[in-house]
């Protein structure tokens, strides 16, 4: 089957969230010992995950964090702090829990999956599983990024990678990224797909002067200039002013929701992934969890188009998937909220446990 | 040795953060592979930790949380929608791992010692460590809540309780509280340290209406007018409009910071008893851990106090602790960075493992 045929299958495969599942959770929140909404957005969180699984009760043990790295051939613009070398560098040490998401998810018993999709480097460690692409994309600034087939072949690739990591038993997926210049196609992407200024969208990365910053956002406007994205067409948006990681991380998001499993959302790149998911796809924004407000800018512009509040704070802006870890302890709060606690009814205790005191002897 | 000597004694026990240690976390963070500061406030409470425990590398493997238990007389004024008896019936839910709290404790792995200071019930359960001053206080808006001995003595309870859970290892304590008209109680407190108005720092509890929430500004009204606590000795202020559950908790913060372990701060309650804490020992704050950001309106009025931003917002206002467990596990997601992470030096990868791609090669 072409690629584009699997590609609207696996958009076919995404149903909607299960209303009856919903109504029957938010009914037991409101019959759990506390008061009304009292456990905020964890109660929310339990709703949501009950419409996704179709089950009141949930308790996704088994997490996974997929984080997909690839190169960008617009750094030969200036457009970055780092060199191109470090995607591979963090890719491998990824695998060797020794960057900021993999001793997370270590930590929070997350099992990782480092999916090579387009790192400019032949990488010599079999941990990385690949799905490479290419050894990174072409410069935006001088013409595509990549073919639409590669687009799609990229797609599909963080689908299968996705669907592998299910079959395995994780009840829940986050979405990460590794690749330096991708805060660059992020934006340029962004930009395409909502039509807001590349200013409003646009940060500094990893940390770029003024004068670095200034080059950015005319290199992201003289690829939207240049190869003039469909924004009605996310496949067309991605090939031309994306880039791998971002292709496979939108595979993953619409393979994750297509699979009835929730999908926790990183900072900015894996925010544009999502969207560039739900564009394809409306029904696939039920099955996302946000995680961490990065403090990138285009973050809250890519929020705001899906209709999502972060979770928590933290003034993180790493990427790498460093948010999901702890989203996903959120998720397990939630989880122990609606499977451990009692009801009003269970709540009342037996007088033998209990003797009361009478009022006189109240206050000694 | 009298009471009030060993309060004096606990405060006098409070020492600086480690200056030389925070330092040498902060160089430390500089030195991790990363974007300077991309971690963000994981990077700061890497290096708060540092300054508590005196070492760069931390792992509070250990964690407590602590749930001080106690009714209010004021209750008679009909502040609360909740029964007084859901006190003791709460207390005996929460050592069964049925409440919101002990869930998300027991999830999280965080040991759980509940503490009754005053429940208004005889407790027929041995899993309730019993240091009750008396069966409840008296009614605030007739008359004190207690005597300063009493308030003396559930203070020191509370400093017992916390020294109890470190000695037995825990190396963090979460400081949560029961007791039905507690927020009115943590309000009146508020008002009296802060000198804000009574409306500013009160809320609607456990979900009052527009009625009960008029007659509880009233009731805290005549609690101060009546009793006029004095601003400067927060031990009056506890004993005239405060509980038994302000004061444990005011001792098992004044402990925890003696101790050098860091203390988490829950919701409106525990923010108060930590601002008790802080008004008794200003160095007490460094060891100050926020949690989630509370619904409850003076809650922000006490972290304004306190100097200190909420970690999360999950829209909770639950009390018993409910926070902790959480904030707890980002605590863990700091220390996994600051112990795991490579630093830059180590992140350099042997070319062994990287074979770079030539130029030409790249974009395929």
């Amino acid at each position: 089957m072409c690629d584009e045929l699997r590609l609207l299958g696996l958009i076919r495969g995404v149903g909607p969230l299960d209303k009856a599942a919903m109504s029957a959770a938010r009914r037991r929140q409101g019959e759990l010992a506390k008061p009304p909404g009292s456990l905020g957005r964890l109660e929310d969180l339990s709703v949501q995950l009950a419409g996704i699984t179709g089950k009141v009760v949930n308790d996704p043990a088994k997490k996974a964090l997929l984080v997909f790295c690839a190169d960008n051939g617009v750094v030969e613009e200036g457009v970055s702090v780092a060199p191109q070398s470090v995607t591979a560098a963090q890719t491998l040490n990824l695998v060797r829990y020794r960057t900021g998401a993999s001793v997370l998810a270590r930590r929070f018993g997350v099992e990782l999956t480092v999916c090579d999709v387009g790192v400019n480097a032949r990488l010599q460690d079999s941990r990385v599983v690949s799905r490479k692409i290419a050894y990174g994309t072409k410069d935006i600034a001088r013409g595509p990024a990549m073919e639409r087939a590669d687009a799609l072949r990229a797609i599909l690739a963080g689908a299968d990678t996705a669907a592998e990591a299910i079959e395995n038993g994780a009840g829940v997926v986050g979405i990460g990224e590794m690749g330096i210049g991708n805060t660059t196609t992020s934006s340029a992407v962004l930009a395409a797909l909502t039509g807001k200024s590349v200013h409003a969208v646009s940060g500094r990365g990893g940390g770029l002067t003024d004068e670095g910053y200034a080059r950015k956002l005319a290199v992201i406007e003289k690829a939207l200039a240049l190869n003039r994205p469909d924004p009605a067409d996310p496949v067309d948006v991605l090939s031309k002013v994306g880039g791998f990681d971002l292709c496979a991380m939108t595979g993953a998001f619409l393979m994750a929701a297509s699979r009835r499993v929730p999908a926790v959302i990183d900072g900015l790149i894996s925010a544009v992934a999502a969207l560039c998911a739900v564009r394809l796809c409306p029904e696939a924004a039920g099955y996302l969890i946000p995680s961490h407000a990065s403090t990138e800018p285009g973050y809250r512009a890519a929020m705001d188009e899906l209709g999502l509040e972060p979770l928590f704070d933290l003034h993180m802006r790493l990427g790498e998937g460093s948010g999901c870890p702890i989203a996903m302890m959120i998720l397990d709060a939630a989880s122990a909220v609606m499977g451990d606690m009692a009801t009003f009814q269970e709540a009342g205790i037996d007088d033998k446990y209990l003797e009361p005191v009478r009022e006189m002897e109240a206050g000694k």
